[in-house]
């Protein structure tokens, strides 16, 4: 079977000057993966007509499917539609349904509908008008010579809701894909040229339709193992196999077999056992609370959080001893565990979990440098920490930090 | 004078299939943007030698420089390493101070020295070794006909890393770059569209060397201009007149004059006034907390927060009444009021902010449907609470919600 292949085009200023960062494109390309399309290549061009054109003439020279977006805003600086109906040598016409919705749009939401709203209802004759639901500008899609444009906003919420409602099921209607299984094993403690060497032998007799890909973030590495071929019995199979051979190799380290976060598979874990979490974090400053409250229905473990940047905050909430403070320090193994038991309390919790440490860039000292950061985890019986030793970037340390606490309670919990 | 222009490139499938965020490409092109350097195309391609010795031939036929980023890592995708070391007809060899850098990285860290890592220093002989202190993989400087090539590893840290340190001060060494002066006007609670027609006749009126770009995000639109040209002091002179000239028009709507987030603005405005924040979140869960705590030095007017996810925990920690939860609920103007009045207290704070609503997917009501959300801020004197009508998606509600309850602080304390 043909392979059909995509390219990703973004277009704007004010992507490809950095103005805005681009999340889109990434994105898209792993929808389609999804469904058995293969990103070639992904191009950022600016809102300059002779860039849009050259980039339709390449891309469709090279790919099955162009997907585009950006440039379909109100302001005087987006002419990707006017662009694309010049490229296939058609005109703009207001689209009554885009139009009806549009318009509709702004009245529920009590804003005025103003002629450059209006416009945004204009589109190439030629186009299937696809609704976007979530925003003002209608996605298009346009048939060429068996191969497919698709024109996008580049609002995230909207491309994604058109990708999802709109793109992918026309795209599967009109290609024939092949068959995709896709597994994933979440390993987390182990750096990536680390876990790179003690699987190299089981990854060498991989066979070639199954596809191993290494997707490190922090300290967690997620292995995906991803099969091609006709027949979704066979693959899944065959990967399984593949699966089962690999695990033991590094089962400590595994937390899912699936793209969860580690702050969902926390979140399953505590479900399973009806147990809930209390977080009393200081170096992490809400970012762990923030990981956990992203999932829905999270509040179905977690009872909540104490941001304890204060020494105030560490003694009235979470009732750490003065004394304590004074003698051992806010970053120290006294101080972290005093945190974990005492917001295992106040949130009436099975476990409580803390963080105390230096993020940076400023307030290390010689014998506590930044990057000194403790985490710990109680359950009222016991109470564990653990010291961290990270680097210099405040952002990183406090990434790091949380996932690490997130583990040391997923560890204690095993 | 001519402009120098840059093309960035990423090398890797797992960008290319969308199995990572790219970041990179962005603040590369942000960053060489702030020196003259425009970038006039960002291209992705995949681990294959083919892809990568076209785009070296392509981007050198419309470009003065390369900025290239990833495949240099020690798994045996990365590649391009040895491809450009073909394309100059050039050798890889061991670079004796890569090699004393490497090692002593993983010896500092009490990791072993392996012989996996020991190949990451060696470089091909016709390029200037670019030392990378955040990591194991070595940048690389390339001069070629005039132009300029920059191969630097995808992870982050060590590319911004590089970028910063190595490659824009050769740059300005090597090119002979027009002066670029930048203004950001950063506005919100005005959508785009509407900001672009208030400002519409301003924005007409605009010389050509000076630029104008709209920067959204969420509510928030920055305004950046920028003027190109020889003599800074004029460029500066013209600008500021611009700037003086629009900003009557979008007055209540300017929280900063600089790149800062509405966090640091208002971390500015508390410092200003000797003031402190504690935060209460219950929809916001600890987002707003993490927005300040990434300030470094935020802990000097950021007491602490609570993150109140379960009703136990508005009584015990905030103090919000019993019965005010049972007569109107946690996602109410009443509720939420006391919160921002029991965080102040709690937290021994000037100020107190919260949050409490239904971010979704689920847990909408017929009279309280997903999106609805409540914030409050509090002096212990006055408090004052707002209704938030936002949409479904539990990410956006929850960035959005931050945002508004730190802008209702702003114009509480103006």
């Amino acid at each position: 079977m043909k392979s059909i292949v995509a390219e990703v085009i973004t277009i704007g200023d004010e992507i490809l000057y950095g103005q805005i960062t681009d999340t889109n494109t990434q994105w898209i390309s792993a929808e389609i993966d999804k469904v058995g399309i293969k990103t070639i290549r992904k191009t950022s061009i600016g809102d300059q007509e002779s860039q849009i054109l050259g980039i339709l003439e390449e891309g469709f020279s090279r790919a099955d499917i162009l997907l585009m977006t950006g440039g379909l805003g109100p302001t005087k600086d987006d002419i990707t539609k006017k662009t694309i109906a010049k490229y296939f040598n058609d005109t703009l016409e207001i689209n009554k349904d885009a139009e009806a919705f549009v318009k509709d749009f702004f009245e529920k939401r009590g804003r005025p509908f103003t002629e450059i709203n209006r416009q945004q209802a204009a589109l190439p004759t030629k186009c299937t008008y696809l609704p976007n639901i979530t925003g003002t500008a209608p996605g298009m899609w346009f048939e060429h010579n068996g191969k497919i444009l698709v024109s996008m906003p580049g609002v995230p919420v909207e491309m994604k809701y058109l990708i999802e409602h709109e793109v992918i099921p026309r795209l599967k209607a009109f290609f024939e894909l092949p068959v995709i299984e896709h597994h994933i094993i979440s390993t987390i403690g182990i750096g990536e040229s680390f876990l790179a060497e003690t699987i190299e032998e089981w990854e060498d007799q991989l066979p070639e339709h199954i596809r191993l890909a290494y997707l490190p973030s922090f300290s967690q590495v997620r292995l995906r193992l991803t099969g091609f071929g006709d027949d979704r019995k066979i693959i899944q199979e065959q990967i399984k196999i593949e699966a089962e051979k690999v695990k033991p190799l590094i089962a400590s380290y595994i937390f899912s077999e699936s793209n969860q976060t580690i702050a969902e598979a926390v979140g399953e874990l505590l479900k399973s056992k009806n147990a809930t979490l209390g977080v009393a974090e200081s170096c992490t400053g809400g970012n762990i609370a923030h990981m956990i409250t992203l999932i829905p229905g999270s509040s179905a473990f977690f009872l909540g959080g104490v941001v304890s940047y204060s020494n105030d905050a560490k003694m009235n909430v979470l009732k750490v001893k003065q004394e304590t403070l004074t003698n051992f320090g806010a970053v120290s193994e006294q101080t972290v565990k005093q945190m974990a038991e005492g917001v295992r309390i106040t949130m009436r919790s099975t476990y409580g979990i803390a963080t105390s440490g230096i993020a940076g860039p400023d307030g290390g000292t010689a014998d506590k440098p930044v990057g000194t950061v403790w985490i710990a985890v109680s359950d009222g019986k016991t109470t564990e920490a653990r010291l961290l030793k990270l680097g210099k970037q405040r952002e990183v340390n406090i990434e790091y930090s949380s996932v690490a606490a997130l583990n040391l309670l997923r560890r204690f919990i095993n």
